[in-house]
Protein backbone atom coordinates (compact mmCIF):
# COMPACT_ATOMS: atom_id res chain seq x y z
CA UNK A 1 0.00 0.00 0.00
CA UNK A 2 1.60 3.16 -0.72
CA UNK A 3 2.42 6.13 1.76
CA UNK A 4 0.52 8.84 2.28
CA UNK A 5 2.82 11.31 0.76
CA UNK A 6 3.54 9.20 -2.40
CA UNK A 7 2.52 12.04 -5.53
CA UNK A 8 2.47 8.79 -7.98
CA UNK A 9 -0.65 9.30 -10.02
CA UNK A 10 -1.79 6.08 -9.60
CA UNK A 11 -1.70 6.51 -5.57
CA UNK A 12 -3.41 9.84 -5.76
CA UNK A 13 -6.49 8.54 -7.59
CA UNK A 14 -6.15 5.54 -5.29
CA UNK A 15 -6.20 7.44 -1.66
CA UNK A 16 -9.21 9.87 -3.56
CA UNK A 17 -10.94 6.96 -4.31
CA UNK A 18 -10.64 5.62 -0.83
CA UNK A 19 -11.61 8.45 0.55
CA UNK A 20 -14.41 9.48 -1.27
CA UNK A 21 -15.70 5.11 -0.22
CA UNK A 22 -14.68 6.11 3.52
CA UNK A 23 -16.36 9.32 3.61
CA UNK A 24 -19.43 7.55 1.88
CA UNK A 25 -19.26 4.89 4.13
CA UNK A 26 -18.85 6.66 6.71
CA UNK A 27 -22.13 8.94 6.01
CA UNK A 28 -24.29 5.50 5.14
CA UNK A 29 -24.69 7.26 1.69
CA UNK A 30 -23.67 5.48 -1.24
CA UNK A 31 -21.79 5.35 -4.12
CA UNK A 32 -23.11 6.56 -7.40
CA UNK A 33 -22.36 4.53 -10.58
CA UNK A 34 -19.79 6.70 -11.94
CA UNK A 35 -17.89 5.91 -8.49
CA UNK A 36 -18.33 2.44 -8.74
CA UNK A 37 -17.05 2.49 -12.72
CA UNK A 38 -14.07 3.88 -11.45
CA UNK A 39 -12.81 1.57 -8.51
CA UNK A 40 -9.94 -1.06 -9.12
CA UNK A 41 -10.96 -4.57 -9.70
CA UNK A 42 -9.55 -4.90 -6.10
CA UNK A 43 -11.36 -1.79 -4.33
CA UNK A 44 -14.62 -3.52 -6.35
CA UNK A 45 -14.32 -6.77 -5.43
CA UNK A 46 -13.56 -5.48 -1.61
CA UNK A 47 -17.10 -3.51 -2.12
CA UNK A 48 -19.16 -5.69 -3.37
CA UNK A 49 -17.19 -9.14 -3.11
CA UNK A 50 -20.17 -10.56 -1.40
CA UNK A 51 -23.41 -9.10 -2.95
CA UNK A 52 -23.39 -12.84 -3.64
CA UNK A 53 -22.41 -14.65 -0.14
CA UNK A 54 -19.00 -15.80 -0.13
CA UNK A 55 -19.28 -15.60 -4.19
CA UNK A 56 -16.40 -12.53 -4.83
CA UNK A 57 -15.80 -14.88 -8.08
CA UNK A 58 -19.15 -13.52 -9.17
CA UNK A 59 -18.09 -9.64 -8.40
CA UNK A 60 -14.86 -10.30 -9.50
CA UNK A 61 -16.04 -11.15 -13.17
CA UNK A 62 -18.77 -8.98 -13.90
CA UNK A 63 -15.82 -6.32 -13.23
CA UNK A 64 -15.07 -7.06 -17.00
CA UNK A 65 -18.23 -5.72 -18.07
CA UNK A 66 -17.68 -2.23 -16.53
CA UNK A 67 -19.07 0.50 -17.59
CA UNK A 68 -22.58 -0.04 -15.90
CA UNK A 69 -24.84 2.81 -16.83
CA UNK A 70 -26.98 2.26 -13.95
CA UNK A 71 -27.21 0.07 -10.47
CA UNK A 72 -29.81 -2.19 -12.69
CA UNK A 73 -27.59 -3.00 -15.28
CA UNK A 74 -25.00 -3.71 -12.80
CA UNK A 75 -27.47 -6.15 -11.24
CA UNK A 76 -28.45 -7.89 -14.93
CA UNK A 77 -24.64 -8.59 -15.25
CA UNK A 78 -24.40 -10.14 -12.14
CA UNK A 79 -27.80 -12.09 -12.82
CA UNK A 80 -26.50 -12.95 -16.03
CA UNK A 81 -23.24 -14.28 -15.03
CA UNK A 82 -25.26 -16.90 -12.33
CA UNK A 83 -28.01 -18.04 -15.60
CA UNK A 84 -25.11 -18.76 -17.51
CA UNK A 85 -23.43 -21.72 -15.07
CA UNK A 86 -23.96 -25.05 -15.32
CA UNK A 87 -26.43 -26.41 -13.02
CA UNK A 88 -23.39 -27.80 -10.37
CA UNK A 89 -22.32 -24.18 -10.40
CA UNK A 90 -25.66 -22.96 -9.32
CA UNK A 91 -25.96 -25.75 -6.77
CA UNK A 92 -22.34 -24.49 -5.84
CA UNK A 93 -23.76 -20.61 -5.71
CA UNK A 94 -26.26 -22.46 -2.81
CA UNK A 95 -24.03 -24.31 -0.73
CA UNK A 96 -21.75 -21.20 -0.31
CA UNK A 97 -24.76 -19.82 2.19
CA UNK A 98 -25.50 -20.25 5.85
CA UNK A 99 -28.66 -22.48 7.47
CA UNK A 100 -30.81 -19.93 8.61
CA UNK A 101 -30.29 -19.83 12.35
CA UNK A 102 -27.91 -22.34 12.04
CA UNK A 103 -24.29 -23.11 13.49
CA UNK A 104 -22.48 -19.94 11.72
CA UNK A 105 -25.16 -17.84 13.58
CA UNK A 106 -24.76 -19.39 16.98
CA UNK A 107 -20.72 -19.80 16.57
CA UNK A 108 -20.99 -15.85 15.43
CA UNK A 109 -19.32 -16.91 11.60
CA UNK A 110 -21.62 -15.68 9.61
CA UNK A 111 -20.48 -12.73 7.14
CA UNK A 112 -21.79 -9.15 8.58
CA UNK A 113 -24.33 -8.84 5.86
CA UNK A 114 -26.04 -12.66 6.47
CA UNK A 115 -25.77 -11.10 10.30
CA UNK A 116 -28.26 -8.27 9.61
CA UNK A 117 -30.30 -10.37 7.36
CA UNK A 118 -31.19 -12.96 9.84
CA UNK A 119 -31.35 -10.82 13.01
CA UNK A 120 -33.94 -8.85 10.95
CA UNK A 121 -36.00 -11.70 10.21
CA UNK A 122 -35.67 -12.89 14.15
CA UNK A 123 -33.53 -16.00 13.52
CA UNK A 124 -31.20 -14.88 16.68
CA UNK A 125 -33.81 -14.94 18.59
CA UNK A 126 -35.96 -17.82 17.97
CA UNK A 127 -37.69 -19.37 20.92
CA UNK A 128 -36.61 -23.26 21.73
CA UNK A 129 -39.62 -24.82 19.88
CA UNK A 130 -38.66 -22.83 16.60
CA UNK A 131 -34.89 -23.07 16.91
CA UNK A 132 -35.93 -27.29 17.02
CA UNK A 133 -38.60 -27.06 14.51
CA UNK A 134 -35.90 -24.91 12.09
CA UNK A 135 -32.68 -27.28 12.80
CA UNK A 136 -34.89 -30.06 12.23
CA UNK A 137 -36.49 -29.13 8.65
CA UNK A 138 -32.90 -27.48 7.33
CA UNK A 139 -31.46 -30.71 7.58
CA UNK A 140 -34.18 -32.15 6.12
CA UNK A 141 -33.83 -30.02 3.15
CA UNK A 142 -30.03 -30.55 3.10
CA UNK A 143 -30.32 -34.41 2.90
CA UNK A 144 -32.93 -34.10 0.25
CA UNK A 145 -31.70 -31.41 -2.11
CA UNK A 146 -28.00 -31.78 -1.50
CA UNK A 147 -27.90 -27.70 -0.76
CA UNK A 148 -29.30 -25.46 1.90
CA UNK A 149 -32.55 -23.54 2.03
CA UNK A 150 -32.27 -20.04 0.98
CA UNK A 151 -34.86 -17.31 1.07
CA UNK A 152 -34.77 -13.57 1.01
CA UNK A 153 -34.56 -12.90 5.12
CA UNK A 154 -34.85 -9.73 4.88
CA UNK A 155 -38.62 -10.24 2.57
CA UNK A 156 -39.73 -12.25 5.09
CA UNK A 157 -40.34 -12.72 8.82
CA UNK A 158 -40.05 -15.89 10.99
CA UNK A 159 -43.41 -16.90 10.68
CA UNK A 160 -43.09 -16.73 6.56
CA UNK A 161 -39.62 -19.04 6.65
CA UNK A 162 -40.71 -21.93 8.74
CA UNK A 163 -43.80 -22.27 6.41
CA UNK A 164 -41.89 -21.90 3.38
CA UNK A 165 -39.24 -24.26 4.77
CA UNK A 166 -41.40 -26.95 5.31
CA UNK A 167 -42.97 -26.38 1.79
CA UNK A 168 -40.41 -26.40 -0.16
CA UNK A 169 -39.02 -29.48 1.38
CA UNK A 170 -41.48 -31.23 -0.64
CA UNK A 171 -40.40 -29.93 -4.22
CA UNK A 172 -38.12 -31.50 -6.86
CA UNK A 173 -34.47 -30.69 -6.60
CA UNK A 174 -34.27 -28.83 -9.90
CA UNK A 175 -37.21 -26.72 -8.60
CA UNK A 176 -36.05 -25.86 -5.54
CA UNK A 177 -32.18 -25.54 -7.34
CA UNK A 178 -34.26 -22.79 -9.69
CA UNK A 179 -36.44 -21.24 -6.46
CA UNK A 180 -32.99 -21.00 -4.10
CA UNK A 181 -31.29 -18.55 -7.40
CA UNK A 182 -34.29 -17.01 -7.48
CA UNK A 183 -34.34 -16.34 -3.72
CA UNK A 184 -30.18 -15.45 -4.18
CA UNK A 185 -31.05 -12.63 -7.04
CA UNK A 186 -33.12 -10.64 -4.89
CA UNK A 187 -30.99 -10.65 -1.33
CA UNK A 188 -27.91 -9.61 -4.02
CA UNK A 189 -30.32 -6.39 -5.12
CA UNK A 190 -31.28 -5.67 -1.45
CA UNK A 191 -27.26 -5.71 -0.83
CA UNK A 192 -26.47 -3.63 -3.97
CA UNK A 193 -29.12 -1.33 -3.16
CA UNK A 194 -26.95 -0.77 0.39
CA UNK A 195 -24.05 -0.01 -1.41
CA UNK A 196 -25.12 1.91 -4.95
CA UNK A 197 -27.20 4.96 -5.23
CA UNK A 198 -30.72 3.18 -7.31
CA UNK A 199 -31.41 4.62 -10.83
CA UNK A 200 -33.52 7.21 -9.59
CA UNK A 201 -31.54 8.37 -7.21
CA UNK A 202 -28.79 8.26 -9.85
CA UNK A 203 -30.17 10.44 -12.27
CA UNK A 204 -30.83 13.07 -9.22
CA UNK B 1 -23.97 -27.88 15.85
CA UNK B 2 -25.02 -31.42 18.02
CA UNK B 3 -24.24 -31.36 21.37
CA UNK B 4 -20.91 -34.19 21.92
CA UNK B 5 -23.70 -36.80 23.51
CA UNK B 6 -26.19 -37.07 20.73
CA UNK B 7 -26.76 -40.28 19.48
CA UNK B 8 -28.83 -39.42 16.05
CA UNK B 9 -27.32 -41.20 13.21
CA UNK B 10 -26.35 -38.00 11.66
CA UNK B 11 -24.16 -36.84 14.05
CA UNK B 12 -22.85 -39.53 15.18
CA UNK B 13 -21.70 -39.88 11.27
CA UNK B 14 -20.73 -36.29 11.14
CA UNK B 15 -18.71 -36.71 14.68
CA UNK B 16 -16.49 -39.76 12.69
CA UNK B 17 -16.01 -37.55 9.94
CA UNK B 18 -14.88 -34.44 12.03
CA UNK B 19 -12.67 -36.64 14.57
CA UNK B 20 -11.26 -38.02 11.24
CA UNK B 21 -10.45 -35.07 9.64
CA UNK B 22 -8.85 -33.93 12.96
CA UNK B 23 -6.56 -36.91 13.31
CA UNK B 24 -5.42 -36.48 9.73
CA UNK B 25 -4.80 -32.92 10.49
CA UNK B 26 -3.18 -33.23 13.52
CA UNK B 27 -0.82 -36.43 11.89
CA UNK B 28 -0.14 -34.35 8.89
CA UNK B 29 -1.85 -37.37 6.96
CA UNK B 30 -4.15 -37.29 4.49
CA UNK B 31 -7.35 -37.86 3.60
CA UNK B 32 -8.00 -41.36 1.20
CA UNK B 33 -10.92 -40.39 -1.64
CA UNK B 34 -13.14 -42.79 0.08
CA UNK B 35 -13.06 -40.16 2.93
CA UNK B 36 -13.59 -36.81 0.38
CA UNK B 37 -16.59 -38.15 -0.90
CA UNK B 38 -18.68 -39.00 2.47
CA UNK B 39 -17.61 -35.25 3.61
CA UNK B 40 -20.94 -33.76 3.83
CA UNK B 41 -21.09 -30.44 1.28
CA UNK B 42 -20.53 -28.03 4.34
CA UNK B 43 -17.17 -30.30 5.71
CA UNK B 44 -16.16 -30.38 1.60
CA UNK B 45 -16.24 -26.40 1.67
CA UNK B 46 -14.61 -25.93 4.69
CA UNK B 47 -12.33 -28.32 4.30
CA UNK B 48 -11.73 -27.86 0.08
CA UNK B 49 -12.88 -24.14 -0.59
CA UNK B 50 -9.95 -22.78 -0.84
CA UNK B 51 -7.73 -24.97 -2.97
CA UNK B 52 -8.88 -22.44 -5.79
CA UNK B 53 -8.10 -18.95 -4.06
CA UNK B 54 -11.24 -17.41 -2.34
CA UNK B 55 -13.49 -19.70 -4.75
CA UNK B 56 -15.64 -21.81 -2.56
CA UNK B 57 -18.08 -21.63 -5.14
CA UNK B 58 -15.94 -23.49 -6.98
CA UNK B 59 -15.25 -26.93 -4.45
CA UNK B 60 -18.57 -26.16 -3.48
CA UNK B 61 -20.17 -26.59 -7.54
CA UNK B 62 -17.93 -29.86 -7.91
CA UNK B 63 -19.62 -31.11 -4.91
CA UNK B 64 -21.87 -32.00 -7.02
CA UNK B 65 -20.12 -34.59 -8.89
CA UNK B 66 -19.01 -36.86 -6.47
CA UNK B 67 -17.91 -39.81 -5.93
CA UNK B 68 -14.66 -39.38 -7.06
CA UNK B 69 -12.48 -42.09 -7.84
CA UNK B 70 -9.00 -40.67 -7.70
CA UNK B 71 -7.81 -37.07 -6.37
CA UNK B 72 -6.74 -36.74 -10.19
CA UNK B 73 -10.70 -37.09 -10.77
CA UNK B 74 -11.90 -34.57 -8.23
CA UNK B 75 -9.01 -31.96 -9.96
CA UNK B 76 -10.26 -33.10 -13.49
CA UNK B 77 -13.72 -31.65 -12.02
CA UNK B 78 -12.14 -28.38 -11.11
CA UNK B 79 -9.98 -27.71 -14.29
CA UNK B 80 -13.40 -28.33 -16.44
CA UNK B 81 -15.29 -26.19 -14.37
CA UNK B 82 -13.01 -23.73 -14.89
CA UNK B 83 -12.79 -24.15 -18.16
CA UNK B 84 -15.78 -24.05 -18.68
CA UNK B 85 -16.44 -20.38 -17.31
CA UNK B 86 -16.36 -17.11 -19.63
CA UNK B 87 -13.46 -15.66 -20.66
CA UNK B 88 -14.66 -13.04 -17.70
CA UNK B 89 -15.18 -16.26 -15.20
CA UNK B 90 -11.47 -17.10 -15.63
CA UNK B 91 -10.51 -13.60 -15.17
CA UNK B 92 -12.81 -13.44 -11.89
CA UNK B 93 -10.84 -16.19 -10.70
CA UNK B 94 -7.56 -14.55 -11.26
CA UNK B 95 -8.89 -11.40 -9.75
CA UNK B 96 -9.40 -13.58 -6.49
CA UNK B 97 -5.74 -14.03 -5.92
CA UNK B 98 -3.65 -11.21 -4.07
CA UNK B 99 -0.35 -9.90 -5.59
CA UNK B 100 2.52 -11.00 -4.69
CA UNK B 101 4.53 -9.65 -1.93
CA UNK B 102 1.71 -6.89 -2.43
CA UNK B 103 -0.39 -5.17 0.34
CA UNK B 104 -2.47 -8.62 1.53
CA UNK B 105 0.76 -9.73 2.44
CA UNK B 106 2.00 -6.61 4.23
CA UNK B 107 -1.15 -6.48 6.20
CA UNK B 108 -1.20 -10.49 7.13
CA UNK B 109 -4.64 -11.08 5.48
CA UNK B 110 -3.08 -13.10 3.06
CA UNK B 111 -5.35 -16.88 2.79
CA UNK B 112 -3.03 -19.28 4.80
CA UNK B 113 -2.39 -21.23 2.09
CA UNK B 114 -1.27 -18.06 0.23
CA UNK B 115 1.16 -16.80 3.38
CA UNK B 116 2.57 -20.11 3.17
CA UNK B 117 3.36 -20.79 -0.25
CA UNK B 118 4.66 -16.55 -0.74
CA UNK B 119 6.59 -16.86 2.21
CA UNK B 120 8.61 -20.23 0.08
CA UNK B 121 8.86 -18.35 -2.21
CA UNK B 122 11.01 -15.83 -0.31
CA UNK B 123 8.05 -13.00 -1.17
CA UNK B 124 7.74 -12.19 2.69
CA UNK B 125 11.80 -11.08 2.63
CA UNK B 126 12.66 -9.27 -0.58
CA UNK B 127 15.37 -6.61 -0.28
CA UNK B 128 14.13 -2.60 -0.52
CA UNK B 129 15.26 -2.86 -4.60
CA UNK B 130 13.09 -6.20 -5.23
CA UNK B 131 10.58 -5.14 -3.32
CA UNK B 132 10.24 -1.85 -5.15
CA UNK B 133 10.77 -3.68 -8.20
CA UNK B 134 7.84 -6.43 -7.50
CA UNK B 135 5.60 -3.56 -6.66
CA UNK B 136 6.34 -2.03 -9.51
CA UNK B 137 5.69 -4.54 -12.11
CA UNK B 138 2.71 -6.00 -10.52
CA UNK B 139 1.56 -2.40 -10.75
CA UNK B 140 1.90 -2.24 -14.23
CA UNK B 141 1.03 -5.93 -14.65
CA UNK B 142 -2.61 -5.09 -13.17
CA UNK B 143 -2.87 -1.95 -15.39
CA UNK B 144 -2.50 -3.70 -18.36
CA UNK B 145 -4.66 -6.57 -17.89
CA UNK B 146 -7.11 -5.83 -15.27
CA UNK B 147 -6.50 -8.68 -13.68
CA UNK B 148 -3.38 -9.76 -10.98
CA UNK B 149 0.08 -11.57 -11.79
CA UNK B 150 -0.75 -15.57 -11.18
CA UNK B 151 2.43 -17.91 -10.50
CA UNK B 152 2.40 -21.21 -8.73
CA UNK B 153 4.95 -20.19 -6.12
CA UNK B 154 5.84 -23.09 -5.08
CA UNK B 155 7.49 -23.99 -8.38
CA UNK B 156 9.49 -20.91 -8.10
CA UNK B 157 11.57 -18.95 -6.72
CA UNK B 158 12.70 -15.29 -6.39
CA UNK B 159 14.80 -14.62 -8.98
CA UNK B 160 12.11 -16.35 -11.91
CA UNK B 161 9.44 -14.91 -10.26
CA UNK B 162 10.66 -11.48 -11.20
CA UNK B 163 12.06 -12.87 -14.48
CA UNK B 164 8.76 -14.22 -15.25
CA UNK B 165 6.75 -11.01 -14.34
CA UNK B 166 8.52 -8.79 -15.88
CA UNK B 167 8.38 -11.22 -19.00
CA UNK B 168 4.38 -11.54 -19.09
CA UNK B 169 4.02 -8.17 -18.67
CA UNK B 170 4.47 -7.95 -22.49
CA UNK B 171 1.89 -10.48 -23.60
CA UNK B 172 -1.30 -9.78 -24.69
CA UNK B 173 -4.32 -10.34 -22.51
CA UNK B 174 -5.89 -13.38 -24.06
CA UNK B 175 -2.63 -15.05 -23.26
CA UNK B 176 -2.15 -13.85 -19.90
CA UNK B 177 -5.76 -14.57 -19.25
CA UNK B 178 -4.91 -18.62 -20.43
CA UNK B 179 -1.43 -18.64 -18.55
CA UNK B 180 -3.00 -17.30 -15.70
CA UNK B 181 -5.17 -19.64 -15.59
CA UNK B 182 -2.96 -22.74 -15.86
CA UNK B 183 -1.24 -21.32 -12.98
CA UNK B 184 -4.06 -21.31 -10.99
CA UNK B 185 -4.38 -25.17 -12.17
CA UNK B 186 -0.74 -26.31 -10.49
CA UNK B 187 -2.08 -24.06 -7.38
CA UNK B 188 -4.57 -26.14 -6.86
CA UNK B 189 -3.16 -29.58 -7.49
CA UNK B 190 -0.54 -28.72 -5.13
CA UNK B 191 -3.69 -27.72 -2.48
CA UNK B 192 -5.05 -30.72 -3.35
CA UNK B 193 -2.26 -32.61 -2.54
CA UNK B 194 -1.86 -31.22 0.70
CA UNK B 195 -5.04 -32.44 1.54
CA UNK B 196 -6.19 -35.52 -0.32
CA UNK B 197 -3.86 -38.78 -0.58
CA UNK B 198 -2.48 -38.75 -4.27
CA UNK B 199 -3.33 -42.17 -6.28
CA UNK B 200 -0.76 -44.26 -5.56
CA UNK B 201 -1.30 -43.34 -1.70
CA UNK B 202 -4.80 -44.51 -2.33
CA UNK B 203 -4.42 -47.66 -3.70
CA UNK B 204 -1.91 -48.66 -1.17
Amino acid sequence: MCVHSCIDPCCLVRRSIQTAWATAEESHMNMDIATVNALTYEDFVNVLGNVVEKCPLIAAAVWSGRPFLTLTALEAAIREFIDALPESGKEGVLRCHPDLAGRDLQSGTLTRESREEQAGAGMDALNSADASRMARLNQEYKERFGFPFVICARMNDKANILRQLSERCQNERAVERARGIEEVKKICRLRLEALVLTDAANKL
